[in-house]
């Protein structure tokens, strides 16, 4: 087996660990209610990449940990992103059909079904980083007061609400990028900077991976916004064409602009990681994921 | 001024203290788009009896701590609080009109409003918990714990789901004990102990107080059931008759047996507190709430 054929089998071990371990920290079957136990497995335990999870156990990784002692950790990224997908998605909110290939809960249940399972899965991944046994006391509160701050007021719902409501007055590059960082790069920044405090990086290393997940999360958005605007519903798993007279970053840079920016974003966040350096895994998952993406993009 | 004035003084500027710090903790206009942050000041600063934050803050001062340093805790289990009451009273949840005598979040917003504004408020208790100055991280993580349990798939989403889903199968009072308790016992024992546990009290006086909380929680909701049953929208401040047709203890005991279930709960729970002595303020507190609320009803 050669290099590339080790590393890519690892990267797949780590995501099949993460599944592993999200169907044991997920509610089970008896323990709640079953249409909610079963909206809630439905939804976290869908195919996915992973990418939050993978960047944490790979920060971890890289900074010397091993990748056991971030895995609660990991899946708590998860799961607050399987939960903003679930409520971003609802009837109110972005009225979605379709995510990860599938019906969404409030599809396949039902509304308040899938309101519930939105706030069960956040308040799991707190409920897991407080019960994590790998940290102390002191990081379980710092991880969970990152969660916090990237979940909250200044973070995913903040974003969402803006996305609402202050569509209209999103009209310049900085601004998209100010809703793109609180609709991904927030969470992304969190679950890579939770790997590497997890692992005791130093606080210039951890501040080189915050700015990396920064840029990766407004790369991520950019390629998504491509994907809406070029792609097709099955290519992508979930609704395109739902940007439509709205302003995004293709809509002001044009297609090729818009490449030329994610490329940008991609460039920067490597150089911060060459900064710490020795950061090659999570740099070579991340550029691999990428070149997926830009294909369905 | 006599012993009883004092007393009441006392508790009344503890509530107020209460009030001023929620209003330091939620956001504020211009750190995250207008319309939220006004929703959630309107549904967290509405008037209330604060009942959670008080109980936090009346046991931390009985087991000998300053109530300062419970204040953030406290506020944190209201915000939980202020979140479940949002999202129950949801169009696809119970469809509430009124709620604290003033019209619910997604009538006077809009839903999309009502749910970020629900899981912003649960998300911002955990940041509250996670930036306590005043406890250790053991202790931060530990009552982030308490309340993620108290929240959780055996907490109020379980008992919301149980409520929507699973009516027709509460046929007897053990299952609508189960539901109360999730629904309301859980979060106010949480809060009890919390307090408890900042003052380092005993494992013996936590368990204590927990059974307090847990009596009390339920005396609590056939409290409700009662004013559902026999009170009007304007002295209970939310809708009322939304049971008509449901198995609650009244249906199942009658007004008179529910009487006397809720006042064996609440003498259960002051024997409780008496087994580990000195509770005379939380007692009293709560002795005198149910005095008013059963007036109510």
């Amino acid at each position: 087996m050669d290099d590339n054929a080790a590393y890519l089998q690892r990267l797949e071990a780590l995501r099949a660990g993460v599944d592993r371990r999200l169907a044991e920290l997920a509610p089970r079957p008896g323990t709640a209610p079953d249409r909610l136990v079963e909206a809630v497995r439905y939804a976290l335990l869908a195919p996915g990449k992973r990418f939050r999870p993978m960047l944490t156990l790979l920060t971890a990784s890289q900074f010397g940990a091993a990748e056991s002692v971030a895995l609660d950790t990991a899946c708590a990224f998860e799961m607050v992103h399987a939960s903003s997908l679930i409520l971003d998605d609802l009837p109110s909110m972005d009225n979605a059909g379709l995510r990860r290939g599938l019906p969404t809960i409030h599809r396949a249940y039902d509304e308040a079904t899938a309101i519930l399972a939105g706030v069960g899965l956040l308040n799991q991944a707190y409920a897991v980083i407080a019960a994590d046994p790998h940290l102390t006391g002191e990081l379980r509160a710092e991880i969970a007061g990152r969660i916090a701050q990237s979940v909250g007021f200044s973070g995913l719902i903040a974003g969402q609400a803006r996305d609402l409501f202050d569509r209209d007055q999103l009209r310049d590059l900085p601004s998209i990028d100010r809703l793109n960082h609180e609709k991904t790069g927030v969470l992304i920044m969190a679950a890579a900077q939770s790997g590497a405090r997890i692992a005791g990086a130093s606080d210039a290393a951890v501040a080189a991976v915050g700015e990396f997940g920064w840029r990766a999360g407004l790369a991520f958005q950019i390629c998504d916004d491509l994907i809406d605007a070029e792609g097709s519903a099955e290519s992508a798993g979930k609704d395109v064409g739902q940007d439509a007279g709205m302003t995004t970053a293709v809509s002001l840079l044009g297609v090729e602009g818009a490449r030329a920016a994610m490329e940008a974003h991609l460039a920067a966040g490597q150089a911060a990681l060459d900064s710490v350096g020795g950061c090659d895994l999570v740099a070579g998952y991340v550029g691999r994921l990428f070149a997926g993406r830009k294909a369905a993009a």
